[in-house]
């Protein structure tokens, strides 16, 4: 059976709404990043990256958002949660959650985690000072030329769906005002209402 | 036709070199980066982020590395670039793709593009100075974990292969010292011999 290793408030929680949109059956395990288990050796023996989202399969390890997400579609092809047939359509799905990791969950990095990037405190403090113009650039791009609506592909809902939520729940602290997004804010807004993404949020939250 | 959008160094050089892995008909176009010519209203129709690369296919256009690499992969089945008929050993391919753009290239673009996540000159040049570790310590996980030889998945060359031989490129650059990674640079010497990665280098310079 599947096993997911999460973070509460963390980038995990779109693989997480992802397993239960697969209607998969699968378990967690919750990793206290107060309690900085991720740098422990029992979890650098589950991913040697200390970071969340790992996911245990009968085959081995999965990390990384992108790929877990794409592995979670092809594997529960019922759920139709990607274009699995059409290589353009799955590529444009790739770009987006591509996008995701790499430029705008690495924006808003620089809030808590600026010690990747620079030693000095004045360095961590001035990347913080970014953070809004940054991530809200990236929700400009997002707004006006990605997320197409209903859906982010548009009218089929797919993995870039709880992707983008999840990583929209940081908006406000990260100082980028969601009344500036429409499209985003009433994303957000409907993932919320959705089942499986309650269902995801309550159980990290127990 | 395939058209590719590329900048000389720059990660654009993985999927040059996939296209030629495919055998695949395509056409480049070379954006200078110097002129400045990837903010100019022409390119920014092709791609709005202002980046490269991007793919124009007779679909639309792609962008960002790991969802064309996949693509590029798809499209060409014939060349076997990726296990496409084993979601996992897929995932596999994908988590090591989403690490080099997420973690790897953004350590990397802290040596010249830190104006992306910071205004001061102070913390640009801290950010620059942490560099050669935080781009050290990807490698020493790459090198440790991750590259099982003789290619990136194994006996199997995949679209890994190009991307990872790409970003190595720069190690020199941002201060690491090859020698410190004997599977890495093997496996940049092996990739540098094959016919492939020589004709996209050469059309790339010329």
């Amino acid at each position: 059976m599947i096993k997911l290793f999460y973070a509460a408030d963390t980038c995990s929680l779109a693989s997480h709404i992802a397993l239960e949109d697969a209607a998969a059956e699968y378990s967690t395990v919750r990793i206290s990043f107060a309690a900085d288990e991720q740098h422990q050796p029992e979890y650098l023996a589950v991913n040697p990256k200390g970071r969340v989202p790992a996911l245990v399969t009968d085959r081995g390890i999965l990390t990384e958002t992108p790929a877990m997400l794409a592995y979670i579609a092809q594997s529960f092809p019922r759920a139709r949660l990607a274009p699995l047939d059409d290589a353009f359509r799955f590529a444009q799905l790739q770009a987006f959650n591509s996008y995701l990791c790499s430029t705008l969950h690495v924006a808003h990095a620089h809030r808590m985690r600026g010690n990747r990037w620079a030693d000095e405190p004045a360095a961590i403090e001035a990347m913080q000072r970014k953070v809004p113009a940054s991530v809200g650039s990236c929700y400009q791009l997002i707004e006006s030329k990605m997320l197409r609506g209903p859906w982010v592909m548009g009218d089929s809902y797919t993995i870039c769906d709880p992707y983008l939520f999840t990583l929209a729940q940081w908006l406000e602290g990260d100082g980028v005002d969601p009344l500036r997004f429409p499209k985003v804010r009433d994303h957000r807004r409907r993932m919320a209402e959705r089942p499986a993404v309650q269902k995801a949020i309550a159980a990290e939250l127990a």
